[in-house]
């Protein structure tokens, strides 16, 4: 299979909302799922962060090489149990916006 | 004066939107502030990044080593020359939202 990174880095935020009874769980399983994420070649941050005042609300940092990489990690079996996993515990849909980097430039991430 | 970095990282994402005719202008100018906060001490990481589809939103990701690192951030000279060459471009006002880190653990920025 042809895997290069001739594109330009793609930016992930996932801002997530869970239910209050659910938000160690959540943790647990995001933090591991970020774990086994960074292994992958394309894949070059997964940050997870809590709101402040909010411990109900999170944003997924998520940096890849390029737009194939962001494909290819949705077909991983650590993506897929982490959707399953974290499905139940959504207090609402999650919200997904892509970005692209203006800096550092594309070899200081 | 005393600078420690006993307490927890600190993340920042600063959502901006500016005049369509200052695009350029804003992104020249954010990095040149990106570029100098990463020379300090106490600023982890200073990220831009551009909305897909939106170009004149973006998106300020900044992670302090503390609460005090951003305090400081706001006191220096390039924070400054910023703020005010960048207050005539913007669209409204800027939103700033805090967050801890869940993943990676401190350590892993």
């Amino acid at each position: 299979m042809h895997y290069g990174f001739a594109m330009s880095l793609l930016i992930v935020h996932v801002q997530v909302c869970v239910k209050s009874e659910s938000v160690e769980a959540f943790k647990r399983a995001t933090s591991t799922n970020a774990h086994h994420s960074l292994q992958e070649r394309g894949i070059v941050r997964f940050d997870v962060v809590q709101q402040e005042g909010e411990p109900t609300r999170f944003v997924l940092v998520e940096v890849y090489r390029d737009a194939n990489a962001a494909a290819l990690h949705k077909e991983t079996s650590h993506y897929r149990v982490w959707r399953d996993l974290v499905a139940p515990m959504m207090a609402e849909p999650r919200r997904s916006l892509r970005y692209s980097n203006v800096a550092p430039e594309d070899g200081g991430w």
